[in-house]
This record gives C-alpha cells, sequence and structure tokens, in this order.
C-alpha cells in the first residue's frame, strides 16, 4: 500500500498537528498553503517551516483573486460587512456567521486534490503503481468545536465533497481510486489537539496561531486566547512561547 | 421568482450560447473568465464583449496557479507530457486523455459558485428576497459528444458536485437554497449548438474558437474545424468569420 495525501497548511497549531499525524501514519504528503497576497505574512513563514521540518513537498498559493469571488463576507470585504466584534453575539448563536467565505473549504479542498491527483497520476502511470495499492488522502484541519455554526465544518459535507471528486476526476473514475476527506481533528476541544500534537510530536516551535503580525504572539487576541486555553487545559507548555 | 446565475464563460462559441439562452431564461447572470496570465489573449478580448453585450457583470481570473497544482496533463506541462498529438489515436478511445487537467472542471465550478452564493446571499440578506423565491444555477458549457472520456463532462459529476456545494455553503444549510448545476448542452452535437445559438440570439459575431491568437481565426485548428462543421451541418454562416 502506497499512501499518498495532501494537506492544507496554514502554519498554525492545527494543521500542522494534522500534517505531523500523516507523516507518522507513513503518508508521502504535499502541503497546500494558501495567502491572500501578504507574501512575508508570518503565518507564511511559519508554513514554511512546518514543511521543512517535516520534508513536506510545499506549494504557495496567492489565492487574494478569491475575495473577488466570495465577497459576501466580513473577512474577505471588511469594509462593507464590519468586523466580527462589531455583530450582536446573541446574532452567532443560530446563524452561520458573518466571517463564513462563501465556499471557501470547498475551494480549498478542490486544489488540494488537483495536487493530490497529480500524485497519483504519476504514481500510476509513471511509476507503475496498482491503482488497488493507492491510497489518495485529503487532509483539512477543520474543527467543529471552536467553528461551530460554518457548514463546512461537517462530516457531511466531507463526504459530499469526496464523492463529486471521486467523479470528477480520472483518478476515480478510470482507476478506480476514491478520495478520501480526512478531518481528525473535527470532534477535538483544543486541549485534547494539544495532547494529540505532542503525541505525534509535531513541530509546535514553528506554528505560529497570533492574528497580528509581529516578532512574538500577541497573547490576547481571539486566537492566541484559545491556543493558550488548550495548553493550560493540556497542562503543558507552548513550544512557541518558549523560543519567542 | 427571482434567478441568479454564474457561467464559466470562455468567450467561445458554446459557453456564449449557455450564457445567451440563460439570460432569454430570465436570469440575472454574472460571469467567471479564468485565463492561465495571457492577459491580452484573443479570447478574453471575446469573453468580454460578449460580457458587455449580454449586459453580464464579469470577473476575470488569473488561475495560472493552477498548472502548479494541477501538473499532471499535457495541457499544464506540455514540455513533459508532450502535446496531444503526439499520442496515438488508439489511446483516445478507452483511457481519459493526457489533455485531461485533473479536477480543473470542479474547481472552476466552485469559484463560480462563490461568486453566485454571495449573489444569493446579498439577495436574501441585503435585498429581502425570500430563500423560497431564489433559484440559484451555475451554467457550464460541458459537452460530451466532442469531449467523451472527460469525467467531469458527466451529468452524475454535476449532480455531485451540487450536493456538496448545497452541504458547504450558508445558502444551503442555512436559507434552503440549493444549487444547481445546469449543463444544457451536454447531449448536443456541435451543429445542434448552432442552431440554439440562433435561436437565442447569442453574440456570435463576437466569440472566438481558435487556438492560434491572430487577428482572424486560422481555419485550420481542430476548433476551428469543429465548428466549421458545426456551422456546415446546421446550413448556416457562421457570423464570426463574416465581420473578419
Amino acid at each position: 500500500m502506497r499512501s499518498l495525501g495532501a494537506i492544507l497548511l496554514s502554519g498554525g497549531l492545527d494543521s500542522t498537528t494534522v500534517a505531523a499525524a500523516a507523516v507518522g501514519e507513513g503518508y508521502e504528503l504535499s502541503a497546500i498553503t494558501v495567502h491572500y497576497g501578504q507574501k512575508h505574512d508570518r503565518e507564511i513563514e511559519a508554513a514554511r517551516r512546518v514543511a521543512e521540518a517535516l520534508g513536506l513537498r510545499q506549494q504557495i498559493v496567492d489565492v487574494s483573486f478569491f475575495r473577488e469571488l466570495a465577497w459576501y463576507s466580513a473577512l474577505t470585504n471588511p469594509e462593507r460587512f464590519g468586523l466580527p466584534r462589531d455583530r450582536p453575539p446573541e446574532a452567532m448563536s443560530h446563524d452561520v456567521p458573518i466571517t463564513y467565505v462563501p465556499l471557501r473549504n470547498t475551494f480549498f479542498v478542490t486544489m488540494a486534490a488537483a495536487f493530490l491527483e497529480s500524485a497519483c497520476l504519476s504514481a500510476i502511470e509513471l511509476d507503475g503503481c496498482a491503482p488497488g495499492d493507492l491510497r489518495a488522502s485529503i487532509f483539512v484541519a477543520a474543527n467543529a468545536v471552536d467553528y461551530s455554526g460554518y457548514p463546512d465544518c461537517r462530516p457531511e459535507f466531507y463526504q459530499a465533497v469526496a464523492e463529486a471528486l471521486r467523479l470528477g476526476s480520472k483518478l476515480g473514475t478510470q482507476y478506480g481510486v476514491a478520495f478520501e476527506v480526512r478531518t481528525p481533528l473535527i470532534e477535538l476541544s483544543k486541549a485534547d489537539i494539544v495532547r494529540l500534537a505532542i503525541e505525534v510530536n509535531a513541530p509546535l516551535r514553528h506554528t505560529w496561531s497570533c492574528y497580528q503580525g509581529g516578532d512574538a504572539p500577541c497573547g490576547r487576541c481571539d486566537s492566541c486566547l484559545l491556543r493558550a486555553k488548550g495548553f493550560a487545559e493540556a497542562g503543558l507548555p507552548d513550544p512557541a512561547l518558549a523560543v519567542s
């Protein structure tokens, strides 16, 4: 069995943990890192270091054009729709939040799948790998605990995407290899993720979760607070803070 | 009923015909035109003129980065995999052709869907349109007659994509509006498409089908020959040739 995988790697705690777990399982893993035009962003640098530490082939992609397509969101169009903090908390409870970016995860997963299909076709047609001996997995660090309300953080969505990818690909229709979309963190709390990260020896010192672009994490933004809470609940120190 | 649509508009005969038919049905239609970095391409100019003639909102997107992801193809990587004409014709009969670009149609449809979802959320949340009065359709000029062998030219693929889009979107999960992927040309011959184009008054004089980038169609490439055959079989003159 030859296991090929592709992961959406942001350089944060979650995707780095998933990447390290996949490598630990024996996957030959490729990483897609997307950004919105900020090429010198601290997060991209983190993703680059994580990919290097894990020995991944990495493709860094500028998807800033996607903002013009998926324009109805506070993230792609903050001038028009306001920042999340401008909305009353009660509006967040049953609605999909205004920070939802139309079909972003579908778009990202499809890019990862195109990269993965290329690797799989190469394995079959150039390396002579038997299709029956091939496993093709897309890894997504989606989480339904901290991001409840997002439609693209639910298992039934990923099953439907996998089926569409199978039917729309040469890999699925000619060679009978189905895409698998794996979301190992989907039910985990941040503390669970921290424990898993330590268990799979994820290169946490290279990760970056802060929304600010400073030299060290600000420690005050939502992302820093969520991460700190995770490490605190797991009873472990954060290696990224130790070196900064 | 308010009908919102998005179309992948290349500026060729097929997508222009689909666009004109959708406008004729009363759709408020947005067009996505993708290119691979050749910004002054004759085809993009054609797409721009067609969109203008039909009064469409248009987004032109450079997707040249996709070549690095979907690298296993004679179209994205001709140096490595050779041009289609280098392959023996018998290899084309049961295999998916080497000109298949991994998951390109899935990728393009997802972009169109993100644009369409933005328009639909705006119609519901800003204009006050009732979700039950909204129709959301993605138009694709896929054709299974001239492009048999491509997995992403089959109806079951588009049904699966529509289901993934429904489950992965705020539009589908919060408002219960399903995406519809419409492929009106999928079973038509080129002559049928020409007849339909005339019937829906498609702005054919602006279209461009030639693979070459000259001032006038070369008349010799596969695309020119296929188009000429369609007009000949339909017994009609080609308006794009008449003005050139």
